[in-house]
């Protein structure tokens, strides 16, 4: 049952990214010969997940100190001419090396994608299964064995590792028939008794069945400990090594350095809370729980607490830290020279002291054996930080001399504690910042509103040139397009960052989900085709993410009917009104209704939260066919509203404004609780020409008026010229036939 | 994982009925204080829930041998005029007395009402919690100490349980704050260490919280394992009484014969598949899942799976049986008096042999002794044919010498078998019979359909009667009204009974979702109020449940608008078009999605399975807002389409068809799967008065009118005169406006 512990599973707003790097997946070491439906099966490990101690257990990470980030501009064409023509094999002999090593000694070596704090966006140093397999895709998981190697992927990057790879790897095709998943692959290359190791610093995160899709969810959870599990079978022994990442060490001087990009303090004006209430509210439900403290390791998590941004990653102003609140002081772990004199006033202001980053497990170990019941969220925290509370936590109860009793070794991993004359034991349960955070003040739909109309003026001065110079007869490339929409962006006040890759993508590029153009090797945007385009910015006053479907020339009658059928059911949603206990998944059909009366779908989850002037996908709440996720909706959430159709080889339609749950105003209130509905943040016009109107009713097309209408009163201030004209031309009402 | 071994939850539906004892609801004994939702732990103790060995281990049980059936009308008149002036004081004193009596020794008596099947009609002799107390509801659970007695029930039965109630009774208002659950009561009132008993061939059905309806859903499981473990902590010992039910014990001669009427063989024209092909497809399913044999309980899945029918208990064609197929033979465990010569036949040409009803204990004792592994559903198999296996496996495995290797008593009990070397341990599923019962083939559907019409002509007489003395000012009681429409429907061809105690409510009656009128005290149908008739019959060829809310008057704006939001709902269910692994509980918004649009909602499912021929509501599938039942909905399925509306003291709606799942023609197949739809089985005039035509678009005018069309030009046929024309008068169509 404590299974349910927490029925916000962050992680599962990450199957609502269309972003390269947006869908975070790799592969999971579950076995795949478990016949149930994984719809309901939210595996949050609260109660097993970390029995073991560390076969190694030396306490201390590395210090990765001096540091400079890239704009994500910059990255981008990095990533693209990534170093693949490097003689991989040498990697792999040196790695293998390392393997026998003194005070190594192992059989196999785990190399995950994420970093130590599953991040969406990570900065390069980070990006360790890149460097060691020269496979770039944002999601993948290599293992490498004495003799071989390989490099496990889903179907969006078969082409692309097909081709990065060089032929000491092994594609591993997850999902298709007949494929193993990585301990399966281990269990049978490896003579029974072998040593596996892992760096426990990084996360993984588990993989959907893309055969099985429909069924299945993503979620994540401590995959170490069910890696553990899975090789134990052949009496294959996980280990983990603390002290030394061997990828790191091959990689060595031409690893890039950590990124220092200077924290900023997110203004009061948009934060609309003091640290010290949220400092204040967070320790009332550490009480609540029976804790003392909690430990914090997403990124967006600290930024949003602390009203701190920072630069350290693409797409996210978040930065590399750990926070530890106690009741009594807060510690935040960070490279100092990040923090510049400003944020240290503010730090010293809210009572936040400042840790070396690379001293939060000794920290951790402190807190165990002063007593310190942790609260720790077993989706996000990584296995370094659990198993050294857990093994300074025995140690501490050895001390106390309670051993004797037994008590200490039968007790399992309780979610609240109630022994503390036993020591601590640790709560595993979801982050409570996660909801604070995903239910915005009004200082925080205010900024998310008004960086969505200056993103709308950038959108209708890009769309106008765009139609302009399509007509005129020029040959851009998708990347070009893409490349334009950031100038235009980048004029508006407060503009940091994009908010993910912008997925630019011609006919039947856009039919590829999480496509995202390269400059070398790009398609040019065809008039002829239809054209679909999503993206965000990064404000500073809030976060945006947008996508529209056009056609330069005529649409066919079939792209008309599908492009209707997505919009009513974006319309179905966003008109939505429902009880104040309604989880997402309730309303995901209302999307798709339409487009299933004629035998059509979309395999991707219609909307996912959003943060305020922080991360473009956040939990708890998502809205998806999949089951898993039983967060119910609440005033104050951002949701996304996206349903799509993707015609394989020929076109993508995607149609996407982010909302404000609200009250509604209903006359009745049943069973004494509150309606709610949705408010529209995003005012782009939707091309009126991709309707076919006869299949609308009347109240959608009063919507799509309606809508318009909204979107010409609130934007054209900010526009002139030929976008203006644009505005005023795509904000007609439809004429009703 | 094995928690959900298996996505068909059966008593799910038992959460979506209407009449009196159509909603099973007993009392949980799980602790309120469990803070998860429950909607997201389907509760099947698949791997855990029978650990124990009895106390009490003497294997046998009561044989009822001598018979005789009465008349579900009869029953109603005998509940209704229930004994409670008997002095209720002396039964609990004599069961006191018994509590001491030598080779019993316990301090508390749990009586629930369940029989040993599970069953949602039961007959008069298993009514033991009715007789004890004197609360006739359908649902509730008594539970007696030395000094004290209580009895829980839920809201609906707070009114009756009051009355019927003597002084010595504490009612439980199941569901009310601060109200506890019977083992909270029982760890309260016993000193530590007490026995607690129960007679493990009764059932138990959890309840759900009346209070947190929206967060849980009804499910079934080992309540006696439950119980046992949360009394437990108060060092209860959980005893069972295998010899004797102390009720039975004083209830001595005035207890009802149990029922015999005689069994009748299904024509294979209406069963469409023959005894010998359901069972050579039972047995794959056996062989495939690792089992030599099956115990199987449920009462409709015995006449489904033999082709037979019978008449034990009111409502349901089925009766008292067990069923035991293992490779090589079957035997029904069934009282020989109701076998008639036909049916004996029948049976011998299918290998079915014959066996005494009370000698089944004896027969699961000999099969585990001949090294037998079973497939045991522990959803609806009583704890005493569990317990029983248990013992007489370990039995087994003493005999067999293998207690020194210390595997079997640490082995828990696995899904399949993968330990025969060790002997039999049971594999716990949902019985494989469940879903092929639910999909129904050719012939049954056929069957259903033409029962349908039957008695959509039986329901056109009826109302235009009813209108008709209505009209001339006739005072009839909601009684009177269910009576004769009992009269019609008798002259219909094959028919057998009603399929549950007719809800016929008036006015404020009718906001009363479980509502059965009885003679002595129920209201005059009122001919200024609504009035819902909620009804069905059990024909020889198939079974009918419609719900239909009129108005003999003038309705109300508010009552138009709440009818036609409750109607939008059904078309929009009606119309609902969707994927092949749909689960039933993704459509249930669509039947709410308009009143939710004002605020209104209703707080029941808005489908679940019937039979055909069979009982009224059957698993596995369901259509509701809990989402525990994760069936999907699949081709020749049965759903009823029933949203509503009530509003306290004032008016009910709802309105009810019968739906069949069957393949939709779309002219795409997204993702290579089919896509489904419904085919309306029922066919009577929806009321036009009610409807408030401005708030439907034209598609659902035209659903209404196009109804109308069908109803008229399937019905009339089978009517004539004045039912003729109130037919043609309620089928003409909806003029726009």
């Amino acid at each position: 049952m404590q299974l349910l512990q927490s029925p916000a599973m962050r992680p599962l707003y990450l199957s609502y990214c269309f972003s390269s790097s947006r869908y975070l997946a790799t592969i999971t070491f579950s076995s795949s010969s478990n016949l149930l439906p994984k719809s309901i099966l939210p595996t949050f490990r609260t109660n097993r997940g970390f029995n073991s101690t560390p076969s190694i257990s030396r306490l201390s990470i590395r210090n990765c100190s001096s540091i400079s980030a890239k704009p994500s501009s910059g990255l981008r064409r990095q990533k693209g001419s990534s170093d693949s023509s490097e003689p991989d094999d040498k990697k792999l002999r040196a790695l293998r090396q390392l393997f026998s090593k003194p005070g190594i000694g192992i059989d196999a070596y785990v190399i995950p994608s994420q970093d130590a704090h599953q991040s969406e966006f990570i900065a390069e140093c980070y990006m360790r299964r890149g460097f060691i397999s020269g496979f770039t895709g944002s999601a993948g998981t290599a293992v490498v064995t004495k003799d071989k190697a390989a490099l496990w992927t889903d179907g969006r990057y078969f082409l692309q590792a097909e081709k990065q790879l060089n032929s000491s790897w092994i594609l591993m095709r997850a999902g298709n028939v007949g494929v193993p998943t990585a301990s399966e692959w281990l269990n049978d290359v490896l003579a029974p008794g072998a040593k596996v190791a892992i760096d426990p610093v990084s996360n993984f995160v588990s993989n959907f069945d893309a055969l099985n899709w429909l069924q299945q969810f993503l979620f994540s959870f401590d995959a170490a400990e069910e890696l553990k599990d899975d090789i134990a079978k052949k009496n294959h022994e996980l280990v983990y090594l603390y002290d030394v990442n061997l990828v790191d060490e091959i990689w060595k001087d031409s690893r890039p350095d950590p990124p220092n990009a200077p924290i900023r303090v997110h203004e009061l004006k948009y934060a609309g809370v003091d640290v010290a209430s949220k400092l204040s509210s967070l320790r009332s439900q550490l009480a609540g729980a029976g804790c003392s403290a909690i430990v914090v390791s997403m990124l967006d998590e600290i930024a949003w607490l602390l009203n701190l941004r920072g630069g350290d990653v693409p797409h996210s102003p978040v930065m590399y830290a750990y926070l530890v609140v106690t009741m009594d002081d807060s510690k935040l772990f960070v490279d100092s020279s990040k923090v510049t004199s400003q944020v240290l006033i503010h730090l010293k202001n809210a009572g936040v002291e400042l840790r070396p980053y690379a001293s939060i497990l000794s920290e951790i170990e402190s807190l165990a054996f002063k007593g310190t019941e942790l609260w720790l969220d077993p989706s996000s925290i990584n296995a370094a930080i659990v198993n050294t509370y857990k093994a300074a936590c025995e140690k501490h109860l050895e001390g106390l001399g309670s051993e004797g009793t037994g008590k200490s070794k039968n007790r399992e991993v309780s979610n609240c504690s109630s022994g503390q004359s036993w020591g601590p034991s640790g709560v595993y349960r979801a982050s409570p910042i996660s909801l604070a955070k995903a239910v915005k003040n009004a200082s925080e739909l205010e900024g998310m509103r008004n960086a969505h109309l200056r993103d709308a003026a950038a959108l209708a001065q890009f769309w106008a040139w765009l139609e302009d110079v399509i007509h005129e007869g020029a040959k851009l490339t998708e990347v070009d397009v893409s490349d334009k929409l950031l100038e235009f962006r980048k004029k508006q006040d407060g503009f940091i960052d994009t908010s993910f890759d912008t997925i630019s993508g011609s006919g039947a590029n856009g039919a590829i989900i999480h496509y995202t153009p390269e400059p070398e090797n790009c398609s040019i945007v065809d008039p002829k085709k239809l054209f679909l385009l999503d993206s965000g910015a990064q404000y500073i006053d809030g976060t945006t993410d947008i996508t529209r479907t056009v056609h330069f020339g005529e649409p066919t009658a079939h792209e008309k009917e599908c492009f209707t059928r997505v919009l009513q059911g974006h319309i179905a949603l966003d008109e939505a009104v429902f009880p104040g206990t309604t989880v997402g998944f309730v309303l995901d059909a209302f999307a798709r209704s339409f487009l299933w009366k004629i035998g059509l779908d979309y395999r991707h989850g219609t909307g996912h939260g959003v943060g305020a002037a922080l991360n473009v996908h956040e939990g708890p709440q998502s809205i998806s066919f999949r089951h898993g996720n039983t967060t119910p909706l609440q005033e104050g959430m951002i949701v996304s509203n996206e349903p799509g159709y993707y015609e394989d080889h020929a076109f993508g339609i995607r149609i996407e404004n982010l909302l404000h749950v609200k009250e509604a105003n209903t006359p009745y209130r049943f069973g004494g609780i509150r309606y709610l509905a949705f408010e529209k943040l995003t005012f782009v016009p939707i091309q009126n020409k991709m309707v076919e109107v006869s299949l609308l009713s009347n109240t959608e097309i009063d919507w799509l008026n309606d809508y318009h209408s909204q979107v010409w009163e609130k934007v054209s201030p900010l526009v002139e010229g030929s976008a203006s004209q644009w505005l005023w031309d795509n904000t007609r009402p439809l004429v009703r036939q």
